[in-house]
């Protein structure tokens, strides 16, 4: 890891510094970094991992050209960070995943590197492997574990046992200790709820709502937590059944069912933590996604009596920013100007 | 309900007493019974009530007429009884549900009837409504049901305190008392299963298998036994991460996935059973399904300690039988004749 003295902000906040890539299955986010960290300039593409046309490295070179090529002929020789699925084995190149515990040191000691047909070097974040009984992967999410970790005034110097949730397509829950990924869970959350509303016989009564209905969903939610031995499968049918008797209109059942599944979500973790001897209702946690998502979670988990979820925004731009300046792709000693933006 | 003398086998053995039509969501079943309740003929039709072109009264009319019109033409006056979705609201004709406590004599007296255009006059069973917090509803397992409870050896006179689990798309899991349907609890398992393998990254990586993978099928139903806590979410996503971690063959994971659902489903029924103070292992129960299937059910039981689940064959066609008899559409003291076939 390179330090150097910090330059002059005014003189330096013009010249970018860095391009990172947040490149996942289904889509590409690209950002001009300046010499502190502040982002200039950024661009989505549909063109994520599993858009690529024809797929193999000529594909990817192609992509990140359109994306990112006028950045690099205005600056030539601009480091460039990546991660996400674009690491994995159907990905540009593959990045082997770190095992846990593992830390920012961990995540920078497995980069990877691809050189572009221009010549450009891009360094490629390792995903993070837990082994076990029951393996379970992340890619993406690690970089932005640890741009949340950065700069958390709650956490102080020790960054000890702290869990951060990450909804979505594939919800994880990490628990974090001394700045290390300790463990983590997915839950195919997100994916399941999708191909119940588009695929199953749930989708057929159900009308989209004009807007979230937060009752429908916190009853689902509560309906979970009550029956958190039963389970998933055995309270799913009672979206259409409350349909069928008239106790639950077609606008709301769309919302019910994301509180259901979302609530048995929340009944696993609830279990897991109850194994190792902690209440979720007193246990510090963070989320990370996308704003509306995290509002749910914010609603759900105040159900399971937890009224402090912080919702951490930027955690990806913080991560890629962090991961480069631990790397030494970057010259700073600064933090992310954020809080700028 | 109508008790005749029993006519003289030999001669009534060849003159049809009634058609009966299992017409569920996918597919019509329709059978034809000679006086003593023996099927002498049988046709399928994948014509089932989502299938039935156009909806509609007549466009039923019209798949009845196919399938059983030389039937008719036969023997005029034929009564005709139908069990399954044909009753929902979006089959031929809706027979209101009746609520549990629910027995044959009430699926008898909630029969509802439609004349065909020539003239047949068809009746329709009722499905069953349990009420509650979470309603649940059935339509043409309550007819399977009365097809098991009739002559099992194991009941004797009383019939009480049977469970019957009849898997599938939507698996039931029944609680039968004193001859009369109790509770029932639907669990979305095989549709779960299509819907993971067929349109989530969970198929992604799956290949089909030639034979069923046993080991592999009792491994998913370990992990899930194991989880019953932490529940179905926190499970499904290994199925991923064992593929990719080369501990879980592309042509097992289909069987493995399967297994981990009917293991959460188990799990559910076990936490209910537990709640009554009954243990899984010591409850007498029977299984109604295709064998294929039901095999895969009594080797998850064993799994659950439970060592003597019995497969119940022909539920379908002697609860016909048995509620067409005690309506009276038929005149016969008679036993069904299925050891015959």
């Amino acid at each position: 890891m390179t330090i150097s003295t910090r330059p002059v902000p005014d003189s330096s906040s013009a010249s970018p510094s860095l391009i990172a890539l947040d490149w996942g299955t289904t889509s590409l986010r690209a950002y001009l970094y300046d010499a502190h960290g502040a982002i200039v300039d950024t661009r989505s593409r549909a063109a994520g991992v599993m858009h690529v046309p024809g797929g193999g490295a000529r594909a990817f070179d192609a992509v990140f050209e359109e994306a990112c090529g006028d950045w690099l002929d205005r600056t030539p020789g601009l480091p460039v960070l990546a991660a996400g699925m674009v690491g994995s084995a159907q990905g540009w190149r593959e990045a082997p995943y770190v095992a846990v515990p593992a830390g920012a040191d961990a995540l920078v000691a497995g980069l990877i590197t691809v050189t572009s047909s221009r010549g450009a070097t891009v360094s490629i974040v390792p995903g993070v492997i837990a082994t076990g009984e029951l393996p379970d992967v992340m890619r993406g999410e690690e970089t932005q574990i640890f741009g949340a970790l950065e700069n958390d005034p709650m956490l102080g110097a020790d960054r000890s046992g702290l869990l951060i949730g990450l909804p979505g397509t594939h919800a994880k829950w990490a628990w974090v200790m001394d700045g290390l990924i300790e463990r983590f869970q997915t839950f195919m959350t997100g994916e399941l709820f999708a191909v119940l509303r588009d695929h199953t016989i749930l989708g057929r009564t159900m009308r989209a709502s004009v807007s979230p209905d937060r009752a429908a969903f916190m009853r689902g939610v509560s309906v979970a937590r009550g029956a958190q031995r039963t389970g998933l499968l055995a309270t799913i049918f009672s979206t259409r059944t409350l349909g069928l008797t008239d106790r639950l209109a077609p606008d709301a059942q769309g919302d019910y069912l994301s509180g259901l599944l979302i609530g048995h979500e929340l009944n696993a973790l609830d279990a897991m933590l109850a194994e190792r001897g902690i209440a979720l209702a007193d246990q510090p946690l963070r989320l990370i996604g996308d704003d509306g998502l995290c509002a749910r979670y914010v609603d759900a988990l105040q159900e399971f009596g937890h009224p402090h979820a912080q919702v951490v925004a930027h955690a990806t731009e913080r991560g890629l920013w962090r991961i480069a300046s631990r790397a030494g792709l970057v010259r700073t000693d600064g933090e992310p100007a954020f809080a700028d933006q």
